[in-house]
């Protein structure tokens, strides 16, 4: 093996949730190792986390701007590869900026920044840094979402009409960010969050309906609803959505439906055959041509991998033997660390490594936010996505 | 028993879907017989379907001015009580007009007409002239639907939020209508069914959701679509809607949704709970409380009858025996029979014959088709519903 | 339309379940009308229930000797052609054998009698006499069911290796024939039922097996528990099966399954496919081909009638509307309808009438209930079926 | 953080399942590093596998008894704490008991061994050589799994009556072993395996039905069946279940069921109420209280750890973001890692860390290979499971 790739945190501290999925999703495969982080702005946490995770505790530091320095003073052949950033949205932008500037490749959460000017900045120094930049939007990485794109994209479905994808949770139907819920203090408070709904589950479903048919959204028209009096910030949207070649299709994001999980669903429907995707069930994927039975398509299975080399590429044990969450997460750290291993190896990355969400999709995130929320504040009528 | 009720049928010739499921599901409670018909607009075809279903050959009329007359040259006590309409959407409106004013009772097939106009000015007859008016809304006659209404009106789900109603179809995603499908002919040209999707199955999404919700649409922002090239009329309609009481919604109807059969789904959140339902699997109703296990509440279970008499009167065996859509078609006859029943004996009909759609429903119906077409036709405005 | 049938009904009084399921069944096509009873043992209900069904008073009798001999004095042509048997087990036989005796067809609830030796009576009658002998193991006139028969006896299966078969209820999961459950108080009195669970239950579920593979259970080991304390009849068995053509199987059945509506569910294995229906969801097939996609199969769906001319012929609407336990019983009478028309008419019924469970699927189903008694009584040895 | 617990591997060579999800599960929570091991007995498959992993190349042993001797040879505070046996059947005896003999402790695939004598054995040594030993059932460390123990436990079920539990694959319906697929080729040879599906799938469902019961199997009546020509080996069984505390059961295991994957499936039938869990779909959990609606549970929700802080603890992530088979299998590594931990401390394990199966599960899983296969070999009669 070459060496592992090694990583640095920030955020992540104790409780977090996302960032111990960062942890764990970078663990999985073994070829990732978590060397540094700034877990937490309280001093004594991201100590402590930096001690449970086994970190020298020079390299747990206090801030991230410590971080950045204390880790710019180690010789190169020890300095962290990556920075993974799994803070308040906020903070995405200056945090990626300066660790980009300073030569670090970033993973970052979603979405990328609080408004599409600050993608615009980062997507230009990211450029000129040559960053290999991922963006955590972690559904795509799912194997069945990868084999419902290229069902699409090899014309099984024929032409494709139409799209619906739809997320569902019910976490934030009570003002929970009023009670102590840390999650959703900083997410519904709009400086820190730039969106609320639309902003954190919103711009995944943009991002899987554009992925899975390969078409892009060209305008919305979107309503844009706060359901739990008092909350400053949406938790409620409905789009309608002109893609190129032709597509519509509808989206839908909520976060106050009472009784659902995390139901992040998708339908594509072509003129020769249709798709239907559920997160929460992600190892199935159902393929309904015309006029036939419906197929039901189960990862790990032998007759993927002609489907789908990157589903079958994407999946580690057979059918029958469920993946989750933290597996989805894990294959984009596998692709990420792909690309860094290249770059550090002088190489051109392989096709599948580049299968990872990166800094066009966060531009075009923070577009779609930018988009649906002119949209809601005009009366509900069609804004162009920029080209 | 009281005498059975009498029934005349215009259209539900041979080969005609609709016609023999209002049939079946007239004689399945053995409180109706079907007596008189004009079955067909072909003269033979009427007098062989007559003959098929063993009336008197007299009575199988070769149209239906000539059943109006010859049933009103009967004696009153062999006159068909009602006309049951089964005939493409165009003639709903002068059929049902001239029968009422004649003094039968009206059974019509949805969409009530083929303008909002018609739909006012038969309200006024069916008014005047005291109709026993059922419109075949079929789907808010199974029992789960009526249970779910109550759980909403008993305030199960707390304060209402969002409706989620979705309806697609596969049917037409091809131009069928240019390949002999005699149901498709029709309803793909403008002058005889008013409007496509929108009218066939979107008036069905609609009316389910304002039933259940007890809520009232108010304004609509419609997206009316033609995906079949060369279809002069719409096979794909998404909409926002805007309820009173503070509701939202989105309805989409599809009939180009390859794979798809008849795949009607509602979902509804309140701040207290949500629930599911699918049509295509009628005897479930999901029931999800905030923060709790998902509830499976099964058609024809003891605990139903506490929660929603009417869903335990519309269930004829126990649970875990299924019903289908012959039954919940059954159920409007019922409640439709017992409303003639109480007009022959001048008795005022209870609540249960009640639940019946009818020429409001119809009217209201007629109104969102107006409303959406108006609405798709100035660039997706919102369009107000009358009140 | 030649003639209806006519029908007549013993058992079936108020509150009965089963008695109004056949009367349901029978009207729902058209083709049978009921036109005399002895509907229950306590004379003002059968005369209380003749009048609810606008029955002529003279022939709601009151007891079923009274029916025989009134209906054989009426003239032919008004006598009613067949008796439906809707009354406890003890009384199939004696009930069944005067009326065949007397020249009626017969449509009977199974379990078909309460010993073999009494079955093996009836199958001598019915033989002598032409009787056109209907047994009601309505599980097998779903048209999915049909479906897989015909799926296997195409070899789209391959070989078939092994069945599983299962029926779980929950209704006599506590002593309900002790607290006033009049349809549980006689099944629990093994003098009156001959078996319980086993019976009930237990032969539908081999009745199944049998129709489906269109292999033979040659002998069976079962155990025969009573959960129930103080129940003297079995709720509950497990059964190993061996048929012929070297398929094996397992077949379980239980009325205490706390949970559990009326969950009939079959699975058969060949050495190319599986298949796997669920009665409570009886619109879907799911077929599986080795190592490929599972399809589901839609009752209705146009790729049906291909595959099986007997489930499409069984099917009343098309796929996504769906049909439930009312249009499987009327299946069966549809083809008895059609048996008997056919003797009317000196003619030889087709295949599709043919198909309906008759005299000898009786003779096999208490075959198997007094092996796999036997095999309890005796430690569980393997005991042969008779040939 | 203390320090790594450190891991070999004997087996998980290139190619390997089994050893690969042992890595995966290993490394996902950060407590465990793979430091050595004996991948293959292809000498250069071990070097080549220890390169891939990282690992110090003198460690990657050519042999197990290399690596016995190595490990033995390295400062106590290098040396691993324990290994996992990933290897066929047959090698895991003397393996197991060497390495616990020389005071490693052991993680072992299962079955633990392929003789019962073997397995009495290989329970005297790590009795008496104190090793913390974990039998990798994988199966019972589902969160949903926990939590169905608990439910049971805690008495919600009331009363067990029976038990349903089915383990059925595909992967053995046609004769792989003699194509050249190297899993199936040493376990379809009794003297390499022991035993074929009763082995490899059908302990698991044992095991599974005796955690979740809390009751034990005290004899077995078995039918053991091989369909494919020409194997030597069992490839289907039957078997009848009696438990202590008056609970009865059936096991089915078939590894020739064409079109499943790797259901494992069960049902817990109590006086009060029943459960349903598939593994397929591991983060559900269906509850059935007596004549009330089906509650479906789901992994990481809220109300789960009142109900079972085992399930809580043993879950990753949030309802709705599902977890898989690695994940379960790490949890039994989690609770492996603290009792060695706690060896380590000289402290006493809590009672979630023993939450592992162990050596005497293993004992158990082979006196019921043993009972199943006499009572096969002797026509089916019932076995006694010894104490």
């Amino acid at each position: 093996m070459a060496r592992k790739i090694r990583m640095g945190m920030i955020g992540g501290g104790p409780g977090a949730f996302i960032g111990e999925v960062h942890r764990k999703a970078a663990r999985l495969d073994g070829q990732i190792e978590l060397v540094a982080g700034a877990f937490s702005i309280i001093p004594e946490e991201s100590t402590q986390m930096g001690k449970e995770l086994g970190i020298d505790p020079k390299r747990a530091y206090l801030t991230a701007e410590d971080m950045l320095k204390g880790e710019l003073a180690l010789p190169a052949d020890q300095r962290v590869d990556f920075v993974a950033i799994c803070t308040p949205n906020f903070t995405h932008f200056p945090l990626a900026r300066d660790f980009a500037e300073a030569g670090f490749h970033i993973m970052c959460e979603k979405p990328m920044t609080i408004s599409l000017e600050e993608a615009k900045q980062l997507e230009e120094v990211v450029k000129r840094k040559g960053t290999v930049f991922g963006l955590m939007h972690a559904y795509t990485a799912y194997p069945m979402v990868k084999l419902a794109r290229d069902l699409v994209a090899k014309g099984e479905l024929g032409t494709i009409r139409k799209v619906m994808v739809e997320y569902a949770q019910e976490w934030l139907s009570q003002p929970v960010e009023r009670k102590g819920n840390m999650q959703a203090s900083w997410r519904e408070d709009p400086k820190k969050s730039g969106a609320g709904c639309l902003g954190d589950i919103g711009t995944h479903a943009a991002n899987l309906a554009e992925y899975i048919t390969g078409a892009q959204i060209q305008e919305v028209l979107g309503e844009v609803s706060t359901f739990v009096e008092g909350r400053p910030i949406d938790d409620d949207i409905n789009v309608l959505l002109h893609f190129n070649k032709g597509v519509r299709g509808t989206l839908q994001a909520c976060q106050v439906a009472v009784g659902e999980g995390n139901d992040l669903a998708i339908w594509v429907y072509g003129d020769k055959a249709s798709i239907e995707w559920h997160q929460q069930d992600p190892n199935y994927l159902y393929f309904r041509p015309y006029s036939s039975p419906e197929q039901l398509m189960v990862r790990g299975s032998a007759y993927i991998a002609q489907k789908s080399p990157a589903a079958a590429r994407a999946s580690r044990i057979p059918a029958g033997h469920p993946e989750g969450y933290i597996e989805a997460f894990a294959n984009h750290y596998v692709n990420f660390a792909e690309q860094i291993r290249a770059k550090i190896e002088g190489k051109k990355p392989d096709a599948f490594a580049l299968d990872l969400p990166s800094i066009t999709e966060g531009v075009r995130g923070m577009a779609f936010i930018d988009a649906v929320l002119r949209s809601g504040r005009t009366g509900n009528v069609w804004v162009k996505m920029p080209v």
